[in-house]
Order: C-alpha cells, then structure tokens, then sequence
C-alpha cells in the first residue's frame, strides 16, 4: 500500500484525504497488573479486575482488564498516531465488542480500516467517517473490535 | 413498580430474577475539570479533553469529557448498584452513543432498562440479557445510550 502520508506519518487527513480500504496500524502499549488494578479500583471494581487471587474463582478465571480499560487504551493508541483524523478523533459513538479478555502482560496495538465515507447534507465543512478499529494482543488475538463513526473535517473551500 | 430487590437494594440478580421492562436507576457522580483531565492525559489527549482554553477553538468549543471517560462513570455506577447482577457486570460488547457532550459540573447518573433475556442454548449455567443505558446529567440531558450484551448466571439447579 502506498503511504497515504508521505509528508510525516501524523499528518493530519481531512475527509477527501481518505479512501474506503485505507488501514492503519498504531503503536503499542503492554498492559500489566498495576495499570489493571488501578483502571478498575477507580472505574471498574469487580473481583476480576482487582485481584488475581480472587479473580481465580471468577468467570474470567483470573485477572483481566475491564473492557472499559481495553476501549480507552486502544483510544489512546489511536490519538497517539494510529488515526491521524485533522481536527482530532471525534466519535459520535459506534459498536463494540470484546471477544477475548485481556490479562496482564499483553502488548496491544491497533489495526484500523475505513469503511465508509459520508460527506454531511446539512455541513458542507464536514463528514462522517465509519472506522473499524481492531485492536490485538502480540499473538494477533483479536481483544476487541469497535466500529466507530467519527466526525470528520472537509477541506475549506477556496 | 414493585421494588425488584425487597431483600436488599444490591441483591444480585440472576437471569430468572430479570424481566423485560425491569429498570434500575444509580447513584449519582459528579464530573469536574480535574477528573476530565487526568483521563485525557493517560487516554484521550486532545485539546478539547485536555485545556478549558485550548478547547475554546475546537469542535465543542470549550472542555469536555472523552467519550471513554464517560463510559468508564457509567460503568462504575452501574457496577456501584446500578445494575445489581449476580457474579458482576461482565459484557460481551454492545452499541454505545454520545449525543451530548459531558462539561465539568455534570452530575451524572444512569438509568437502565432491561431489553431482552436468552437463556443459552450450549451452557445452561447462564444466559444473555440485553441491557439499554441511558446516561443522563443533572437536567436530564442524555450523555451517552449504551445498549449491552450481558452475560448473567443462572441459578444452580438442584
């Protein structure tokens, strides 16, 4: 695939820069127990999420990442350079999912794909952009998939 | 309505226990210019999550929540006795929208409504329950419309 930024690979890309097919890959980021734990003592303080004693006994079996923690981890890989929308990632809300849980010690990382493109009737400044965003562990486990619709910028018109 | 819980308001509910229609409401948390930072800073880093000032010339036109923080408040509310289930809140995924943007002072809480109930065909320990969440501010406002898959415990069979 050719590089849809050949002038720096966090160029920021407006709705006529992107194209139905077009992917990304982000970055990475190794999740642990410590970060786990402290997601879910503040966020998401169940049994699993907490302790990986008490989460042996537990659905999961053993400790595992709220999958709330997982969706904003993968936001932040987006932002940082795995979905380099002009104006920022905007997302008007979307599917997810969450087919396999995340445990301590995972390397996640983000493969997004557009998959529709959709200039606004109403704002001619503007776009909706649908993105399949797939994050996954080192294995190439698929740990969730969200399918977001973003708001996008337009170029100005002359 | 007919209190679901008399035994308790946090009894946990298992799958024979729900019924369509069945509503639950949370408690209430209170957002403010600290937390919506601190939560940009480790996930969601742009200028409209990050800076009161910086955000004046962005898409929301001054400060506000990422869309995962306020994802992750309602699930510690639904967690916090919101959404009492047996075994804990464990989702397989869902649809999730923000038709409101959340600004530093927005009391939140969320009130739940149960859609659908499916036994499972294959593990007759446990089912499916289909869950709408609306996330709502001080004036009634939605923030945010979760509509969840859930997975919820049977009760043992004798």
């Amino acid at each position: 695939m050719a590089d849809p930024n050949p002038g720096g690979e966090k160029a920021a890309l407006c709705l006529e820069d992107l194209r139905v097919g077009q992917r990304f890959v982000s970055g990475t980021h190794r999740i642990d127990e410590e970060q786990i734990r402290a997601f879910a003592q503040q966020f998401d303080p169940q049994p699993f999420h907490l302790d990986a004693e008490g989460a042996k006994g537990t659905f999961f079996g053993g400790l595992v990442a709220s999958g709330w923690h997982t969706a904003a981890i993968t936001m932040r890989l987006l932002v940082g350079g795995g979905l380099p929308i002009a104006g920022g990632i905007v997302g008007a809300g979307g599917e997810i999912a969450w087919p396999s849980p995340v445990r301590p010690g995972a390397v996640l990382h983000v493969e997004s794909e557009i998959l529709e493109l959709r200039p606004s009737r109403s704002r001619p400044d503007r776009g909706m952009v649908t993105v399949r965003s797939e994050t996954r562990d080192q294995f190439g486990v698929v740990v969730q998939v969200l399918v977001a619709k973003l708001v996008v910028p337009r170029r100005m018109q002359p």
